[in-house]
């Protein structure tokens, strides 16, 4: 008898090629698995909420996936992070409802992204960071953020190539927020379009640096063009903080 | 002719056999070195506040050395991050005079001990903090401190098999401060003996844990026996902060 366990991880994803399993890279998914795969002494195969891109990181990704329940659920994360690499962290199990999905029943996700705005890189935070240490003027960049608030086609915020038939997506907040050489831009929304976050942070940062106005937002949406929006940022900026079920 | 410059460094020391130079292992006066060089066109040599160990960091570490001033000064942190790996950055430079050696012209050092007292270790700081999941008992730890303050003859805090003759030290500060799942050792003193911040340390956790008491403290530091202390504290846990001139 297998039931179906709720995981919450959290992971420094500077050496992996995403969460999702790659025939030939380092993937999460991979060393997850294979973790959860010898602790139990059988095949486990899961399902997690989030996508995360290479070089992203998570503060708490869930997965779940379904094994027998001989190994008690408050010992499970020390278990399994014993099989872990140390730069992936179990931190959190329960026993969930048949139904439950880690995507699919995912109503909502957030995402921080940071940028290390000082003149000089904050050494012990580089992988979790986009350093850009021009001044950013975050007024312009709180004045463009209510354009994007709200049930919107993202369309312009897709990473070219994608082929996501509805690219409508609720976005919930959207908050900036300065603290000491760091700045935070905080998104939830019910999904994230491939490279959304991203694009997202790069088009107001855009704005940060005078390259843009903030009125701008609502043309590019209704253009649906992502090569009239900014740049992507980095991935090593970018974190999913928590997924909302 | 050449100038006396003075440079801040912080580092993530993970990836270093410490920063003195030695001949089969990367150290972080290797790597600072053949990057001045490099930078200059000619052989520069540095003086270095703090010889900390394998896998220690520095927030603040202060180099001199003697240089041309053909690189205006206020441009050459940024030149010289740009030859630097991305684990060490330079973040100020200034002229000083003749006399001034980072080692021997310093007064006091602050080094921060971070332990990691959080139930799972924080994915994002494990390099620079040590993950100690157990209870401590803090007002044990600061009942110890006040026995600590002051000059003293720290010889059962110095590894053993150091050779140096005189053991006194002036310790001005010792805080012990939770915030979060984080406890932080603050050490402020005139000079450490060899391993003495991560050897209070393991003491302290000791004390923290139950295994010893406050008051054995005394009987310690007046025996001189480092067996009698302490185990040593991991070095990833252990940071530079700054050294006062």
């Amino acid at each position: 008898m297998r039931a179906n366990i709720k995981v919450h991880l959290s992971y420094d994803g500077s050496a992996y090629h995403g969460f999702q399993i790659q025939p030939s890279a380092v993937t999460l998914q991979e060393v997850v698995e294979k973790a959860l795969s010898r602790l139990y002494g059988l095949d486990v195969e899961i399902n997690f909420a989030s996508r995360t891109d290479a070089g992203v990181h998570a503060r708490e990704q869930v997965i779940n996936f379904w094994a027998p329940l001989n190994i008690p659920l408050e010992r499970l994360p020390r278990a399994l992070n014993g099989l872990l690499p140390e730069d992936v962290v179990a931190f959190h199990a329960e026993q969930v409802a048949p139904e439950f999905h880690a995507r699919y029943s995912a109503r909502r996700k957030v995402y921080v992204y940071t940028i290390d705005n000082g003149d000089f890189p904050d050494v012990f935070r580089r992988r979790f960071a986009w350093h850009m240490p021009r001044e950013l003027n975050l007024e312009a960049i709180n004045q463009s953020t209510p354009h994007l608030i709200g049930y919107r086609d993202f369309r312009c915020f897709q990473a070219a190539g994608s082929d996501i038939k509805d690219s409508h997506r609720s976005l919930y907040r959207l908050q900036v927020t300065k603290k000491g050489q760091f700045i935070y831009f905080l998104l939830e929304a019910d999904g994230f379009l491939y490279k959304m976050a991203r694009n997202i942070t790069g088009t107001l940062v855009d704005i940060g640096l005078g390259r843009r106005k903030p009125s701008e937002i609502p043309q590019l949406i209704q253009k649906g063009d992502r090569s009239l929006a900014g740049p992507t940022a980095p991935a090593r900026g970018l974190c999913l903080w928590k997924v909302i079920y």
